[in-house]
This record gives C-alpha cells, sequence and structure tokens, in this order.
C-alpha cells in the first residue's frame, strides 16, 4: 500500500510500504477513508520533535474495517469507524477512568513499528479499545466526513481545554491560539455554555471561523498587549477559564495573565517551551490552576458524536483544504507556510 | 505596646511601638490571646524574602477586640475572634466567591504599615470581612487554643492543599513536607475521607505527629528515592491526590512526580525555586494538574471550626513549644535550627 512517511525535517513523502495485517487476536485491519494533517505534525516536519528517518506519519482517520482479529467483538468487517490519536487496551485502570492516554498498553500512530493515519490503511492495536463506531451511511457522506475526522483529535482535544479550564454555563472563556484546535476550543466552550468567549488571534480567516464557532470578542494581539486587552474586557479580571492550545511560552505565559484568580488554564498545546512560561509565583498569589495535556480523545467520542452527527457542531469547518494522498507533501507546506489552517486527506 | 519587628535578617527584636487605634470605621483593634511563628516568616528572618528593615512581623492570631469602628457591625469589644493571615473586605465578588486572598482591598499582616500578628494588639482593617467570632469561654481553654490558632492559617493550609489536590473519600494521598504545613494537610485528607495517606519526611517527631493525624504510611527520603518509594507503595501509580507544603524546587518536582495520571498536586508551599520544578512535559503526557496557591483561610474557617471546636481535629498538635512574647526571637531560632516545629506565643 501507499503511505506517508518521514525521511527527515522538510522531508515527507508518500512510499509504498507493506501492506498491515492482523498481528495479534485484538488487531483490526482499518482502510483509511479520510484522514488528516495535525499542526502537532508541523513539529517533526520541521524537526523539533525527533523523528526516526522512515516512520510513518499521520494520527487522524477514519476509516473502514477490513479484517479483524479472532478476539475482536465489537466491530467487524465494513464499519465505518473512528480512530482517536492514541490506542489503548480498554480494560485497565485508566482506560476505565476514562484516561485512556495514560494506558500502559497504549500506543500513538506513527510511533516506530506502527501504522500511521496519513495512509491507505493501518493496523489498530486493541480494536475493541481503540475505535469507535459510526453510521455506515456517513461514509460517503461528504457533510459529516470532515466533523467526524475532527473527532479524532482536535475537537476532542479543544474539548478536553475546555473541560480541564473548567468552562461552565456563564463562565467567561479565553482562547489563546487559532489554529484549529483553538478554534475547537471556541466551539466546545460555546457546546459547554460559556456566557463570553474571547478568541486571541491574529489571522482574520481564522478568527472569522471562531466567531462562527461562538466567540463573542477577538483579540488580535499577542503578549502583553493581548493580556491588556482581555484584562480590559474582563473588567480588569480575567478569564475564569484560559484554554491555551499553543504550547510555546510566550502562549503559556499570556495564558496564566489572562486568567481570573481562582480560575484555571486547561492547555492542550503539545509544550514545546520547558517550563518557562508557568510563572509559579503568580499562580501561587493568584490561585490560578494549571490542568489539561494529552486529550483522552477515546473518552470524549462518545460525548460529542452525536452533536456532529445532529449537526448541533461543525468541527469540521476547520478544514480549509483537501487533498489526495499524493498531495499530502503538500499539505504540509501549506500548513508550515500558514496558507491552510489544516489540511484534509481524502482516499 | 510591644510587638515584633524584623530588623534585617536574623534580626528579630521585640520592641515598643504605638498602640494601634482606629483609624477607619470599619477597623477593630484587637488584643492579642495567642499567637505564633509561620513556617514562612523563617523566609524572612533568612534574608530570602525582603523585609524593610523595621517591618512588623507575624500573621497568625487569636484575640479579644478591645474597640471596633463606628461601621463594624458583628463584633463587639469583648467578643473572641480569630483572624486569617490575609485581611478581607468581606463585599467583593472575590471575597463572596470564597477567594478572599484576592480581595482588592486586602492585605497581609505584617506588611510596611500595618501591624503585626506577633505583637500585644493589632489593627484589623475591615473586622466583617476579616474576623471570625469564636465561643468566649474558648479565650481561657488552654487545651483549646492551639487548635483554634492553627485555622488562622497552618490548618486552613494544608486544607487548601487538601481541597486543591482534589482528596476525595476513599483516594490516595501523598503528602510532600513534614512542617506544620504538611501535618495539617495530612490531617485535612483524613478528615475528607482518604483512604491512604502516605506522609514524607525524615523527622521522626513531626512523621510521629502525622501518624496520629492519618498518614498511613511514611516514606521517609527525598528526591528519587521518595518517588521511587511512593511508586512502590502504590502499585506503580503515584497518589490521586498530592499536597507540597514545602515551596523548593525539589519539592514541586517530587510532588509532581508521584502524582497519579489524571491526579492533582495541591500547592500551597510559598514557591522559592520559580517554575524550575514544575515539569511540564512530565504533566502533560499524564494530565496531572497544578492547584493550590495562598489558602483562602477566611473562607475555611467556618467550615473547620466545629470540629476543632468539637474535637474531632486538633491541628493544635502542631505547636511543640510556647514562649511569651520576649521569647519570640527565641522562637525564630528555634524554628530556624529545627529544633521547635512550630512556635506558639501565649500572652
Amino acid at each position: 500500500m501507499r503511505a506517508t512517511v518521514i525521511h527527515g525535517p522538510n522531508d515527507i513523502r508518500v512510499e509504498e510500504v507493506p501492506d498491515p495485517v492482523i498481528q495479534h487476536p485484538t488487531d483490526a485491519v482499518v482502510r483509511v477513508v479520510n484522514a488528516c494533517i495535525c499542526g502537532s505534525d508541523l513539529w517533526a516536519y520541521r524537526g523539533v520533535a525527533a523523528r526516526v528517518a522512515g516512520q510513518r506519519i499521520g494520527h487522524e482517520f477514519l476509516g473502514i474495517v477490513e479484517e479483524t482479529g479472532s478476539e475482536v467483538r465489537d466491530f467487524r468487517r465494513g464499519d465505518f469507524v473512528v480512530a482517536p490519536f492514541v490506542w489503548s487496551d480498554g480494560t485497565c485502570d485508566y482506560c476505565r477512568e476514562g484516561l485512556q492516554t495514560s494506558c500502559p498498553h497504549g500506543g500513538f500512530w506513527g510511533q516506530v513499528g506502527s501504522d500511521g493515519g496519513q495512509g491507505e490503511a493501518v493496523r489498530v492495536p486493541f480494536a475493541d479499545g481503540t475505535l469507535v463506531q459510526l453510521p455506515k451511511e456517513a461514509a460517503s457522506d461528504e457533510k459529516l466526513l470532515p466533523g467526524l475526522l475532527a473527532l479524532s483529535d482536535v475537537m476532542a482535544t479543544g474539548h478536553h481545554a475546555a473541560v480541564t479550564a473548567g468552562v461552565r454555563p456563564g463562565a467567561t472563556v479565553a482562547v489563546v491560539g487559532d489554529g484549529a484546535v483553538g478554534l475547537c476550543g471556541v466551539l466546545a466552550a460555546h457546546r459547554l455554555g460559556a456566557g463570553r468567549i474571547i478568541a486571541l488571534g491574529r489571522h482574520q480567516a481564522r478568527t472569522d471561523i471562531a466567531r462562527k464557532f461562538g466567540a463573542t470578542d477577538v483579540v488580535a494581539a499577542r503578549g502583553e498587549e493581548a493580556v491588556e486587552a482581555v484584562r480590559e474586557l474582563t473588567g480588569g479580571q480575567g478569564a475564569h477559564a484560559v484554554l491555551e492550545a499553543v504550547g510555546t511560552e510566550e502562549s503559556m505565559r499570556t495564558a496564566i495573565s489572562i486568567a481570573r484568580d481562582g480560575g484555571a488554564v486547561g492547555y492542550v498545546g503539545v509544550p514545546h517551551g520547558g517550563s518557562a512560561g508557568v510563572d509559579i509565583g503568580q499562580m501561587f498569589g493568584r490561585n490560578v490552576s494549571l490542568r489539561g495535556g494529552v486529550a483522552p480523545a477515546r473518552a470524549y467520542i462518545p460525548e460529542l458524536l452525536p452533536d456532529v452527527l445532529s449537526g448541533a457542531i461543525d468541527p469540521g469547518l476547520v478544514f480549509d483544504r483537501t487533498v489526495g494522498l499524493e498531495g499530502v507533501p503538500d499539505g504540509y507546506r501549506a500548513m508550515d507556510d500558514r496558507s491552510a489552517l489544516k489540511v484534509r486527506i481524502a482516499f
């Protein structure tokens, strides 16, 4: 089959690789229908996150089950499924508690020895613990596919930011970052009943989506200027809940600074600034909490799915370009130079 | 009157100072019955926390109301009261929400221009918002006084650590630090129904108190060794709730490392290690939350007071030495060289 492989910084290729086969009785093989490129894939693309030359890449996909191992009970050939960005056994303490990202048998698509989502097919370990069933008819519904695809990571991650930041009905929320995760954070906060949502972002095409998703205010600034603006919008107090969806030192500093005393930052941007942006002295004096982390998408998909199917939310709006598999390298370039927000791959 | 004054590092004196007088109609003047020395006072004593020469010191006291301003409604001459370590107006958004430490009109006993708790009397701003009424007969009850005194800071702070760490009935809890706050954290976790409480500390006299307060396990180690020991005690997972009651880089690093995935660190040790101990990469991957800060004692005292009065908890056991006012400099020396755990000042 053909799949996307990363050979080094700025070196993404689509190549022939071995077809996936069932290796364990709990495996399934899924033929990919839709996949996409994640902002976090760019860390590898840019050489910031290390990868072994030849590693697969991509961790978000929808597909049709092609084959199942002898112990797979919940899925059969022909089922349409979404995969969260981490696989998990579904039976350990953490899986049962809804923190599948901490499953001791879990793993991340594209890690050495596994398939990536940006390929024609994927071997899925622990299919029963990992995959979520979708309505079969949705597999050919071009209106629904983008929203369903967003559940594999970006919408679940935005939701995790909102949940961990403690968004409640009526709350004032601020979202740092206008990437696809930040935008989904806006949508998640709106879905959870936030009274006011301040989106921080400087790219109008993106903040326009933020407004569609429920943002009531946009702050087109960064750093101190953004902090001032949010304080001014909130009577000097800041936001009850801040969603941090970037992962740099500056974005974390901004997020903590715009949190209201006693409030929380829910951070989901993969940290690339160490702890330098975490001003523990400021957090201590103002009782600002820092929560979040890698989102247990598997736990959230069942909650979010009905709202995508009903059209109550459409996180698929974050996709502004669609390519075929052979167009994936172009997709990386477009996301890297910010000419695309998020690229969908249709097989 | 006589009061404790800090002139510089290791230079604590008891001196004649002006008697406090009502300055605002919301003030009260309280004659101190009991006060104490806090572990955080040692940061000033050691010159780590800056003080202006001649500043008062001490922020924990019980006393009898001597005089009230014309707008004070809830207190009158002769009332026996406890003061939380921060004063607050009682009417702002934060005070109404129970985060009195963020009151814009609030302040800290001993800050420049205010009286400190380690003196014969104190002018109390916003008496109605700040003070909590105690039963008059308790003022002469030597059995009750230490426990009531602990409510002004150390017990309320231990409780804040437990609450922000998310201690729930049955939870596995670890407490970093065997100072008075850490010990009160053990007591608070026990009171909240923790199933298992692992106290980290290397001073047996202190860990003996921890056991009295409900600790089920003691780990007499630090750093990596302590992390290993807690992991071993918890089947490799760590503690659901970790109370950090030291405030150094190492203690924060330990606290985060021994938290179970998805768990929380409630930190109340005044941070003196910057953010270096906050390993954001580890927190992210394991969804460990960092909560806590300066404890809103004023919010907690009404909840904790009945249990002290009934004898259900006795946080007063953290006091292992009592001095008179003139003995305060000796008290600092004893706490600094760790020959005393916490020193009470009886007037």
